[in-house]
């Protein structure tokens, strides 16, 4: 296997120059993230990446998961202590406030972190990053003597945690959702009903495990607006709210999977034996909103699963490019150089890399907009950099995971005959990075909320605003005296994305069908010119800081960026 | 698992009416082509696929192949049972001809006939396929005695074959193998080396197996002229012609493989007791010329293995958007719809067919050139048909595969959750395609072949005679009033491919590596025009009939492209 070295110069340099780390510093709230803390933080994960996680990734998915004739769930070898040193290092909490023992650094300095987790081990970060997901849920519905009780566990990832949405007739469509939950004397609830796909529903890797359960009250409508949210935990809790009886809830199957073997995917049976004691989340039939606020941070979580996984991909592509030694030299006829030197596997390699960057820079600009959402104070700032996020988070989503497919399957072709056997570890990213693109939401899926949602729906302001952003990107380069190449193409590539925006705009009423079926394309098209866009802003930073005199630093930005 | 439904009606309209199957049956060697005789082959095919092959096809994938500790093989329950059916009826030897035992039907029938093989078993039918592939060379290089030994016996299935290239140091680069063979006193060979990647290199399903192995003589120049070829028998035959002793190869190991699962791929030691007894095939040094011709034609095949795994890939795909209900109709509102409403999956499904439509028109296209290549009287007609065979068979194999992966990936998409779950079955035909892109030649490797090879080495004078084609079926559009808009993309697409081969031409010697590192594009690029370029041959074809009066034929023809 490839050692992970984590690209910290890249993640740096983005951080640096295009996602603002130095103002988001600076904000109310994001003091504590000063460059010091921030080099060392993201150095420290590289090493627990490179050490702890990357080690057992391979084996996991080779050893997989387990359900025993008594129901329980066994994960692999090294997963319970590979957690236990997670959690006891405090990473769970890392964007988490503080007020609830977490560590309340900034989404541009975790959603790093956390791509390198991804690209060690995404069975394994499933995980912790389910608490997180729990946590920004809880943090948003629960009342403070819920957040005593469960949040605080959570956050130190004492407690394991799930979300229970879908049920075999209810995939997508949470409408269809019949899961149901009984109001009882005590104030709390029966819950009856089967949940499927539950992501480390059940293992013994945490004291409890805190499920979220989407299920309808006795009197609730019909559809969506008829979900309510519950708590539901494995163990109930004493008085000193210590884990105590076993709940009315089992892992009655696992599945067999294409990939991420190390994550045990659970169908969950609850009320079997008289009823889930279950505790309401928020308000009745209210569920879906905290659902959809929680989804849209998984979603962007997902989208940096995209990148991570193809990241560790090309390392491996490269590590082989490099070592393999295979035909001649097309230029100089020279036998005995290393595959590198074929103009088809350095075009692979330098296109890997080019993606990688361009997701990455989206995604780190996204966690930057983020935090400004959050902590600035001029709300004029606060509401456009929300604006972004919301516009964008069904590209980050979709345009991130179909790109890290495609970088994984390249990554295969590199190997050639030997990315075909398992050993050699690649097909597993490739076999991995397949449900990035299905879970939390389809492509499909993320495209009608594109369209939908974040265009149709505001009449396209949102997308007008940023299209301005991107022109004055483009106003940059043209002032730039040696960027005109790129300005060119980039100026052809707002054309296109302009037109197409017009034709939705323009067509969203009267051709509803045509519009949607051009969604998934129209997706990748504004992720491609949004990633396309970052680009131009790593040659302008790069030119400035030529400008600026640091030479040797800049021509090492570029060249990590030109070069395989 | 979904049935298996041969495409008999788009197969039967494409050999009708685009790869000429009336005048390829009046060629002198091709009588035999009835259209009664074909319309009952494919027919029987398709009952013999669907009721055959198809069951064990997700049974051979679970369970696999194994080594045991006395060197023996063991494929998947069913393959005894379904070979020996297959062997009996006569299939391997369909294109093979009479005097040795096969039908001598021509390729463009034996392309379809294929394609369902592979659709329904792609791992089961890669043993018949080494036979095919051992037969042709056999018939180059053979002397008359060797192909009453073993030529029939192939053909027969009787016993069967495989195909010894690759070693550990020697992936795609023949130059340096190492493999090597003594000559003996009575004529005969000792061989010795390792060979890896050698699909069915041992199994008890034939009494005997016909190993052709790539080895050097002792006074051998260096690199790929000094490459002979061997025949390697698994028992030795006694004077009778009959498998006695055990020769001395053997399997030390199989590959634990991404996917074809039921495709044992064993590393074959020969000579480890004092050397395998072999026999010379074919002129000293001149192995990779023989090498060469049946890599063309295996090069042929994995291209129909594109297709016919993704024909596979996409029945699974509608039959599940067909059945599964989710989410309301995005333009009624309604619910309890099935998935084919919405537009999105909708999109995915027509494209999917769309692509599957223009690849089985290309090959089968490309295989009726082939057919008049072999026996057309005018040699003007038979030369240039070859031409256009040698030009697109990197094509046919790159662009069919690359694109045959694309559709199993988005046949996953369509599953969504369902997809990623094994049991469904859908993945096992993203793991089985993600073998065709690499094997018989990575797409690069035909992207170099394309460009060097076929291209530049006579200065693009094919790829011009073919451009003529093209636009002589632009002028066919242009000629039908109702065709408009598909020859107005058209004619821009044919502008884009003359635009770039007139680039590689300026180029090619100048510039090798921009030109080597276009070329995989390149292949692509001419893929896709070539296989719009028969799409638009099933619109003129589907006018023609409509003209002619025959309104329902030609309307389900069209729907039949039209709509999922």
């Amino acid at each position: 296997m490839v050692d992970y070295n984590a690209p910290l110069r890249d993640m740096q340099f983005i951080l640096d120059e295009l996602a603002g780390l130095d103002e988001i510093a600076a904000l109310p709230g994001c003091e504590e993230a000063s460059p010091e803390l921030v080099a060392a933080v993201l150095e420290e994960a590289g090493r627990f990446a490179a050490g702890v996680l990357a080690p057992i990734n391979y084996p996991g998915d080779v050893e997989g998961c387990r359900l025993d004739g008594d129901g329980r769930v066994h994960v692999p070898a090294g997963w319970q202590q590979a957690y236990a040193r997670f959690a006891e290092a405090g990473w769970i909490g890392l964007s988490l406030p503080q007020a609830w023992g977490g560590q309340g650094l900034p989404r541009i300095l975790s959603t790093a972190v956390w791509e390198m987790w991804f690209s060690t081990n995404m069975a394994f970060t499933m995980l912790p990053q389910l608490n997180v997901s729990q946590a920004e849920a809880l943090l948003i519905a629960a009342s403070e003597a819920q957040k005593e009780t469960w949040l605080r566990k959570v956050v130190s990832g004492e407690w394991g945690s799930t979300m229970n949405l879908t049920e075999p007739q209810a995939g997508s469509d949470l409408a269809a959702t019949r899961a149901r939950a009984e109001p009882q004397a005590d104030g709390s609830y029966r819950l009856f009903g089967q949940k499927i796909f539950i992501s480390y529903g059940e293992h013994e890797l945490t004291a409890n495990i805190v499920h979220l359960v989407l299920a309808r009250l006795p009197d609730a409508p019909a559809g969506v607006k008829g979900l309510s949210l519950f708590i539901v935990p494995k163990y109930l809790l004493d008085a000193d709210g210590e884990p105590a009886a076993k709940n009315d809830v089992r892992c009655i199957s696992i599945e067999h999977k294409l990939g991420i073997h190390g994550s045990p995917t659970c169908t969950m049976s609850y009320g079997d034996g008289g009823g889930a004691v279950g505790y309401l989340l928020g308000a009745p039939n209210r569920g879906l909103e905290t659902m959809f606020i929680m989804m849209n941070e998984a979603r962007f979580g997902v989208g940096v699963q995209g990148v991570g996984l193809g990241e560790r991909a090309y390392q491996f592509a490269l590590a082989h490019a490099r070592e393999r030694v295979q035909g001649r030299d097309a230029l100089s006829g020279a036998s005995g150089r290393p595959i590198l030197c074929h103009p088809d596997v350095k075009r692979m390699l330098l296109s890997m890399r080019a993606r990688l960057m361009a997701m990455r820079a989206l995604l780190y600009t996204a966690a930057g907009w983020f935090d400004r959402a959050r902590h600035h104070p001029d709300p004029e700032v606060a509401g456009r950099c929300q604006r972004y996020v919301d516009l964008l988070m069904p590209v980050a989503k979709g345009w991130c995971t179909e790109v890290g497919n495609e970088i994984c399957d390249d990554a295969i072709q590199v190997f050639g005959g030997m990315g075909f056997v398992e050993e050699t570890g690649i097909a597993q990213f490739f076999r991995d990075a397949r449900i990035t693109t299905i879970y939390e939401g389809t492509t499909g899926i993320q495209g009608n909320d594109l369209v939908g949602r974040k265009i149709l729906r505001e009449n396209g302001e949102t997308l007008r605003e940023l299209l301005a952003e991107l022109r004055a990107t483009l106003e940059a380069l043209r002032a730039d005296g040696s960027l005109g190449e790129i300005a060119d193409g980039f100026a052809d590539n707002i054309d296109a994305l302009e037109g197409a925006a017009d034709w939705i705009l323009a067509n969203g009423r009267d051709q509803p069908a045509d519009v949607l079926a051009g969604a998934v394309p129209f997706l990748m098209l504004l992720g491609t010119v949004c990633g396309g866009w970052q680009l131009a802003r790593v040659a302008l930073a790069a030119q400035r800081r030529l400008a600026g005199g640091a030479r040797g630093r800049a021509r090492r930005a570029i060249r990590s960026i030109c070069t395989a």
